[in-house]
């Protein structure tokens, strides 16, 4: 993926987010084909939710730590498939009927809406077992330390002190009782734990001790909030034809968000500064840190 | 648990089944602290799914297997959680309106029942990771490569190549046409790979070179087989008293069964037939098999 490198921090993101993509797009397709027996429907569900589609945000985020600390590209791809597979299984789950209730997904029919609500719970599940199956393959002479520490990680992240924990406080909470504290710590489980660990796999298999992950931690959580943030504006302000998704879900649900607290314009006040509270957390890497600043400032920016 | 040691190939498994139920309910318990906020109702799901019930037959394996190679109690113990919460969640989804439809398990309202379906979905989900969480972490000074390896294997048995794939393989195929071939090998999806990781794990902590894997690999077949017949003998001719789950699904269901196909009394010699397989796979083992050769007995003689 050449592209990737000639990124530049003032342009756009968009040629490297068109790489990853393809990227994305073409290990999955050789990761799940198609079996020839009862299965076939299951991988058809899998590739559904996971190919042609999304902005592939983690796994860019995954490829830019890497970068950081000179980490070899096929790693770095092979932590970001198994990012992408825990955030795609997470979709199709939240996207069920009894959870979000949601038709559309990234332009397309969601899982359940395409093919049924159990091939949906099961291609879930499959896509949670193939990220540490990934993950945890030999195949690429990832050292076991580093392989059995980021199962760790994105186990922790994933589940039930994590993105699970958040969106079950986002099911059962009163919402309209939430005040800006609850919302964020709500939001920083149920989807900054996930971006954290971006980051966090970086460092591990960059071999950065424990004392050096501070600033990462720090872009991440500034990253993970404004992402979110800018995630409720779209919301309010954007189209589902651009985002591929229902739009003024929130409200209609009563749900309390960053834009329901603070209004569109602190609101965007607020992801600003955080972007750039994230870009200072990076101030001393050079070029090698180029790719990160762009996507904070691609969090904000998006129409999608 | 002392219990386990005393077993003889003899006599009965309960003692060692009490032990080892007690032993994972003290742990979950200890795991699943409830949290004083949103997601304790997650936890509250999670702990009625996995505390006070089932016949913890993947946990004694897992332990039955560690004793072959005289591998530490507590590393054992320590899988054997993993492969019970990844059990469970299984359990969870397949009883899911979506899935099976059942309300009852192990004497119980099913989770969707007694939380609702968007808790046991992600009640399922963390307990899915929760197993990848125990088995990656290094409190116990498992070695990385064993580390590594428990976790690729359990993603490969309980994955869309696995369990769930068995799982779908039972949804959609047209089971009036299946004859004994097809029956086998959906069920050495459905219920035989997670059963074949319990008898892997021991030899990965044994660290048993994949040529001496062979007499485990034949056992784990057969008792897989073994036990699922008696499973649908159990459907056909159990109480749902005392299997605490419903019965007769499988004939309302119209689906084939190794009962439907061979008849009550062909199946039970199958069943019995293929314990004695398993337990002449164990012949080169002395007295440190006499656990795997009691719950072989077990699998076939069992009311629930």
């Amino acid at each position: 993926m050449p592209a990737l490198h000639l990124v530049q921090a003032s342009i756009s993101l968009k040629p490297a987010l068109d790489a990853i993509g393809k990227s994305m797009d073409q290990r999955f397709d050789r990761l799940l084909a198609v079996p020839d027996d009862g299965r076939a429907r299951l991988y058809e569900a899998m590739r559904h939710a996971v190919i042609g589609g999304g902005k592939r945000m983690r796994p860019l985020l995954v490829v830019a730590a890497c970068d950081l600390f000179h980490v070899d590209r096929e790693r770095a791809l092979r932590v970001a498939i198994a990012i992408e597979a825990v955030h795609c299984y997470s979709l199709i789950h939240d996207d069920l009927p009894c959870m979000d209730d949601d038709d559309l997904r990234r332009g397309k029919p969601t899982v359940h809406k395409a093919f049924d609500e159990a091939t949906a719970v099961l291609a879930g599940d499959s896509l949670h077992a193939l990220a540490f199956e990934v993950l945890s393959e030999p195949a690429t002479h990832e050292d076991p330390f580093a392989r059995a520490e980021l199962v760790l990680e994105l186990a922790r992240a994933s589940g039930p002190a994590g993105m699970a924990g958040g969106q079950m406080m986002d099911l059962t909470a009163e919402h309209a009782a939430f005040d800006i504290g609850a919302t964020t710590r709500l939001q920083q489980l149920k989807t900054g734990a996930l971006i954290g660990f971006c980051l966090e796999a970086g460092a591990i298999m960059g071999r950065i001790p424990e004392s050096g992950r501070t600033p990462l931690r720090g872009y991440a959580r500034d990253l993970g909030l404004a992402f979110q943030i800018a995630d409720d504006l779209l919301d309010v302000e954007g189209s589902s034809a651009k985002t591929g998704k229902a739009v003024q879900k929130d409200a209609a649900a009563g749900k309390a968000t960053f834009v329901s607290l603070l209004g569109v314009d602190r609101a965007r006040q607020q992801a600003t500064m955080l972007i750039d509270q994230a870009i200072e957390h990076l101030k001393d890497f050079g070029q090698e840190a180029d790719l990160l600043r762009a996507i904070a400032r691609f969090a904000i920016e998006r129409d999608r």
